[in-house]
């Protein structure tokens, strides 16, 4: 079964409004098994919106309608389907009480264009809106109807019309229409990720050719975010069993080739949360000593719940004397390499650590732009220092972009250390500290 | 012109991420007096990539096409779009320098797909990326080809082939597509933005229904974002000078309605800057004692360049304990009062102010949960503590939704907190304390 999503409103055309329930869609598709093509958004145009309809209708199984189902002259959506399928509208009573009960119980008049919202095609199936005034319609294609868009009477599709505010859409989705939809799909899509940190996307692309490229039951789909890159590996299969089976040694081989860099395969697991994680597994306090980042990474650490058990306190250091004085990095060490360099970086990890009593510290220094940079330390040149019980690790970064950018790509990769940092760590206490391990 | 937007990503299709390039591309669009009818979303799938850009060349003059240029084999717009034109693809030489340098840089190995990324349709017109590693593309189709998609020499559509990642495409689009389209269009737009905080959007609305409503030359239309409603002021005139004379009154008319609640009529002003321009334009220095929100108060103030004149350090004082070393808020506080507490996040901003001596000091204490709720304090509940030169205000504030959100809005009331004292501060230093004012 195939589906395809046409979202329908010029607000989302003129860009006012973000289009999420494009994604929601989409997210419940995959859930249910439904393969779905193509996303269309279209405005409240009765000519390009009949267009849209008939196109999709003669691609997909599903036509998913959001939108236009409000009570203005805008709202024309079931007004275009049922005047394409030749169907009549009619008031549904059940609807039009519904609607006057809300104005009755607010004190308010019902204006005449609200019982536009309780019209109903002929022969369709209404879904209940408990969310607001415009109820979802259902409807199944006549053999007639379906020869109209080149379909055969067993290859008839179905449009579902669903109300645009993500609310009620939703609320609807789950109440109803996800146990209508499940009875028409005999087959399940089963997905997991593999979330992989430090490793270019290029990379894992690379590592990961033959699985991306596979034409099999199973596909493998990478895409990058900042630090991070998300491999979605998905099977269908007739039962959520078979479909598991198949993915489960994908995963294990995608975790075999990429090593340490995969920190979860968790889809809700974040990074912040996969370092929080393994502080509390080996029971270590946390804190931060942020330049340029200015308290954005413990911003990310506070992220997750339960933190407050390793995470006492952080320190926005943003002056050369907020270093010296609260953190106790050396003025000659400022004056020697400057704000922005290991030296100064590594004794901001030490001073908070031991300021704090923390068994692990995390410091950045950085250029962040758009003033600041020098031929010799330009905009983008950032400092990360981890201490893990003492052992400091310092590393230098460069990178590109604006300032927001600068900084985004400094608290990702300051995680990325920590976690790199205290895995080394642990790896050192059990085979020893051989650098030809 | 009409312009119609192709988002190309599987991911999108999928739901894994919200397809925030279409609503920008639509803001563009706009603010260029170029109307779009259509926005399609399609996979990672050749044919339905030939299917849906040859639809799209059919009905609209400008075909822009996010995403596909990455080093992957899932990459392969400009492969499929080359192929519709009959056009070779070439390395362009330029493009591969930079992928080199940027790999050389850092120190790591080209890996041999990203050298596919520098390939570009022949007499294309290369657009630079100056965030990544995909520079954009834009073809003007020769009456030959156009003649393909029924349209005439004189009509012949555009496409710009711009890269998926939300920062590129806007940096790329504000560097220099903007100024390429700009010669095609013969109208002008003029937009302006009045940024509003500390106000519902529906009280906004009501404010300015009238302007709302008004179907005249200038359009007029909220948004909401946390904590601020943006209105964005329209005219479409043949000139600039003209446009910006439509534009101007009714500028004016929104300040007067909304008075201080404006906080700026520049589109690229965010709340921190003027928060930190309020600062630096009194000359106060500023600092931060967080709780919940851990960092993200400061994180958001050092986004502004230049606020190291006016922040010197800030504090995440997340456990009770570091509330009471570091910034001296009294225990007996802390155990009569709870650290959500008035008492104890006014204590936060005194004890801050002192230990920094900073003319301005906001603390925060709140429960984000999902878990620490009670019956009488529970989750969305948070503090917020402002000293303006010692004149300290603390205001509760009970937010929806889960832990990012809740921390969310804790940040934007902060910064909205944060200027509106240090408004009133120096309002009263001039009227006289006097509560009639």
């Amino acid at each position: 079964m195939t589906a395809e999503t046409l979202c329908v409103g010029t607000e989302i055309l003129l860009g006012n409004i973000i289009n999420t329930n494009a994604a929601y869609l989409a997210t419940q598709y995959a859930k249910l098994g439904i393969a779905s093509y193509y996303q269309t958004v279209v405005g409240d145009n009765a000519q390009r919106i009949r267009e849209c309809v008939s196109q999709a209708l003669g691609r997909s199984d599903l036509l998913v309608v959001s939108g236009g189902l409000g009570p203005t002259q805008d709202d024309i959506t079931k007004e275009v389907v049922a005047e394409l399928l030749g169907r009549k509208l009619n008031v549904d009573e059940t609807s039009a009480k519904r609607i006057k009960l809300y104005f009755d119980r607010r004190g308010k008049k019902m204006s005449s264009n609200n019982i536009r919202q309780a019209l109903i095609p002929e022969d369709a199936r209404i879904i209940d809106n408990n969310n607001g005034l415009a109820p979802g319609v259902l409807i199944n294609l006549s053999a007639k109807e379906a020869a109209q868009f080149g379909k055969s009477a067993d290859n008839a599709p179905m449009i579902l019309l669903l109300p645009g505010p993500p609310e009620e859409l939703t609320a609807m989705w789950e109440a109803e229409v996800a146990g209508i939809l499940q009875k028409y799909t005999g087959q399940v899509i089963y997905s997991a990720m593999v979330k992989i940190c430090g490793r270019a996307e290029s990379e894992v692309a690379e590592l990961l050719d033959d699985l991306i490229r596979s034409e099999g039951d199973v596909s493998v789909a990478p895409y990058a975010k900042t630090g991070e890159v998300h491999v979605r590996v998905t099977a269908r299969a007739e039962d959520e069993k078979d479909a598991k089976k198949l993915v489960k040694p994908v995963i294990k081989e995608i975790k075999n080739r990429l090593g340490d860099s995969v920190f979860t395969t968790h889809e809700e697991t974040s990074l912040e949360q996969s370092v929080v994680e393994l502080l509390l597994a080996n029971g270590l306090t946390v804190t931060t000593a942020e330049s340029c980042t200015g308290g954005l990474i413990a911003g990310r650490l506070i992220n997750v719940p339960g933190v407050s058990e390793i995470f006492k306190s952080g320190y926005i250091t943003y002056s050369n004397k907020a270093k010296r004085k609260i953190i106790g990095v050396k003025r000659k060490s400022l004056e020697k390499y400057g704000a922005v360099s290991a030296q100064v970086v590594r004794e901001m990890a030490e001073g908070v650590a031991a300021y704090t009593k923390s068994d692990v510290a995390v410091a950045v220094s950085g250029i962040a732009g758009p003033d600041g940079g020098t031929a010799e330390k330009p905009v983008g040149l950032v400092y990360i220092a981890v201490s893990v019980c003492g052992q400091v690790t310092v590393k230098d970064y460069h990178f590109s972009g604006n300032r927001a950018k600068v900084r985004e790509s400094s608290v990702a990769s300051a995680l990325i250390l920590m976690r790199q940092c205290i895995l080394e760590y642990y790896s050192r206490l059990t085979f020893g500290d051989n650098e030809n391990e």
